[in-house]
């Protein structure tokens, strides 16, 4: 396993962070900040969302600092003065973090992760955590459903060709073995990750030879062991030459699985599964690929179609039914005063806060968003990551992939659906925090009954 | 301007492109394949897309190497030969390419790319130049539809912290410059690519302030021309600040623009407008985002709002009304011969082929897919982009925004709008493609009429 080559550059932020920073720095403003990252809404047939992606984090602003090219490229920018520029090229990040574990299930507006440091600091890394928590997490919330609706049967992550770029394909790999996937076809994401890599053949393959049956005999030789892809020209012809091919080899085929990777995979694979029973051939598995998601794998199992491995490619590599979560990374506290906004529907609670998660009989009971330092009963969520610039712990995946599969088994009954559960995951607010914004709303001017005026 | 920072590395590829390698050694099969890169279908209010992303290539395939550390991780996994694995060591990509212009128009079924090379080569480079393509060009096809919906007015990238990870951010700031845009606010986009860098003052500036007039101070002093963000806690109310900020400062207030950010962008535009006015700021311009995309900015439009500049976030981050595209790498060619696919809805034509577009006073009349050699009539849409491994070009871009805008400009008038057409742009297939699709379709032992048997 080797770190992500992904370079995280300090570089990697909006324009407008460096002008801010620039800006606290000309006015004197260097006092703590806290910021926290969390999402509005849930979106759309989602009971529960999966925190992740907080290592990249970690990585990130342990090696915070601008190159000597960034420098030189701000410079000629021209926005920015040499006192800026020099105490940018010093800067490194000091500051604490913290968040919930990864794997965690969390839920509208509860801070998943809270930087507190100097403000310009917190600032500047803005643009790539939330670049990295959301995307994270949206994956690993949607691989988490497609590993559900199979029940137990393997899922294996065939997306890196349609992801939104590198970055997006190996997080995307990561996050389907991080939700209980099998693992991934992304050599590169197995030895950053340390993942399992899967791989069977291609239609290229079968089509460079001049016959189908030759290309199956080679490929078995050398692969005893592998998958069939049967489809390239008709299904049911595919599988039967496969059956040919294990009356040919007798004792030494091995084969494990054929592929279907088009047309009706639930009635093809019946038909297959018939066609290799009847065969003798009951110990090779039915691999199925070609437009699943959670949706389509739960139609196939409901259907009893007989598929032991799926092989999930676009919809999860997009994360197509809900490819973006309404997360943002709010200032909450400054100089050691609550902050707060009102923009219309954006309503922010000020003050740093704690995520309470009451634990009943086992299972998840509801949350309670406090003040930090409020005395509730419950687990606190949000851990230690980083104490004055330095990690605390490192993240491992298979902790995190056990951390998740016990967060799922202790998640009500009804939130384990695909679709919106009429009652949602219930999470408050405690008073303390309503008094805290009343306060802070009339110190700013406006009144207690509006978001504006 | 320096090069993408994101390592093209050779292991970012499907573990199956290995193991069909692999076996290719083993069978002696090292003759020359032609793989093609096509969509099959248009998504869902498409009437075109933007051929993006060339250079990523070039560059993935110039450098083509496997390292040590990848040979080392290939060799654990247990399933490759050393004889196989000392051939990957010296592998490099010695393979012609071919492709259309960055920025050109291009249709279903239309290879947008080509690829001609020892099989293995041209096998092992799939997952990386499908990423690539696949992604650039649904970025930069939505980045069009945003510009066009702004009939000239600016549009600036504001998604980097939604991209799908960090590769799909910097593509998307890249193609939204690509499309039209003006820039983006991603700093390590603009160091990147050489495009221009916007950047307003976040929520989290005015938060730290005890008093928001008292930031909008602050920073029109320090950045005389900036845009101010009016929306942090009531948008009029602010708006209402920046005008007795121009008062107090007078001559020296030269703000050149206030952000809405929130509410109902096209009303409250309609009241900042009327207020600026009145206050003789007719100067100071209006600055939109928040949940924008070319559906809203087309309805914003419409309705006359007076917004000057649109910063465009999530929804052209995520290409969020279609994240994918159905495109496809596939071998049409192996040892001069040409090779097919029969699968259910995924009719593949065999051979190397060329498009051909027809330009009729001065517009596009249409396409023909036709043989590569075939001598016909229109421009040759495919051009040589690598040849025996080494660039025969370098792609620019500010040469790829021109080209994109003469080929919109050549675009029949009814194929503009962010709806499908009910006609759609005709690309048809010569004769003879159909004719050698028959011949090995009969060769194979399928007949003629029906896709499989």
């Amino acid at each position: 396993m080797t770190t992500n080559p992904l370079p995280a550059e300090a570089l990697f932020t909006d324009l407008y962070e460096l002008t801010m920073a620039q800006a606290y720095q000309a006015e004197g403003m260097d006092q703590l900040a806290v910021f926290e990252l969390a999402f509005r809404e849930m979106p759309r047939n989602r009971n529960y969302a999966v925190a992740a992606g907080f290592q990249d984090v970690l990585d990130f602003l342990t090696g915070f600092h601008f190159s000597a090219g960034e420098i030189h490229y701000l410079r000629l920018n021209g926005e920015f003065s040499e006192v800026f520029l020099n105490a940018l090229e010093r800067l490194r990040f000091t500051g604490d973090v913290n968040a919930v574990p990864e794997g965690t299930l969390v839920f509208p507006n509860e801070p998943l992760l809270q930087v507190i440091a100097p403000i310009a600091e917190a600032q500047l890394i803005e643009t790539f955590v939330l670049n990295q928590i959301h995307f994270q997490s949206i994956a690993a919330t949607k691989a988490a459903r497609v590993v559900a609706a199979a029940h137990g049967r393997m899922i294996v992550d065939f997306g890196s060709r349609r992801s939104h770029g590198i970055d997006a394909a190996l997080k995307v790999s990561r996050a389907t073995y991080l939700a209980g996937g099998a693992g991934t076809s992304n050599a590169l994401a197995g030895k950053i990750y340390g993942i399992p890599v899967f791989g069977t053949m291609a239609h290229s393959y079968i089509q460079a030879h001049d016959d189908e049956s030759a290309s199956f005999d080679s490929f078995a030789r050398l692969y005893p062991e592998t998958t069939l892809l049967v489809d390239t020209y008709d299904t049911l012809t595919g599988v039967r030459k496969v059956i040919e091919l294990s009356q040919k080899l007798g004792e030494r085929f091995q084969v494990r699985a054929v592929r279907l990777d088009s047309g009706d995979l639930g009635s093809l694979a019946v038909d297959t599964r018939k066609m290799l029973d009847e065969a003798g051939l009951q110990r090779v598995k039915i691999f199925a690929s070609s437009g699943l998601d959670e949706y389509k794998i739960q139609e196939l199992m409901n259907s009893g179609a007989p598929i032991d491995v799926f092989g999930v490619g676009t919809k999860l590599a997009v994360i197509a039914d809900a490819p973006e979560l309404d997360m943002a990374y709010k200032l909450v506290e400054y100089g050691g005063k609550g902050r707060l906004k009102l923009s219309t529907k954006k309503l922010l609670y000020p003050g740093r806060k704690q995520v309470f998660r009451q634990i009943d009989n086992g299972r998840m009971a509801g949350d309670v968003i406090g003040r930090f330092d409020e005395p509730l009963a419950g687990e606190p969520l949000l851990k230690t990551l980083l104490l004055r610039g330095q990690p605390t712990t490192r993240i491992e995946l298979a902790e995190s992939r056990r951390h998740l599969q016990r967060e799922l088994k202790s998640l009500p009954d009804h939130l384990h659906g695909l679709q919106s559960a009429s009652t949602p995951y219930p999470v408050s607010f405690r008073e303390q925090l309503k008094t805290d914004l009343n306060t802070i709303r009339r110190k700013l001017g406006f009144d207690d009954s509006r978001g504006g005026r």
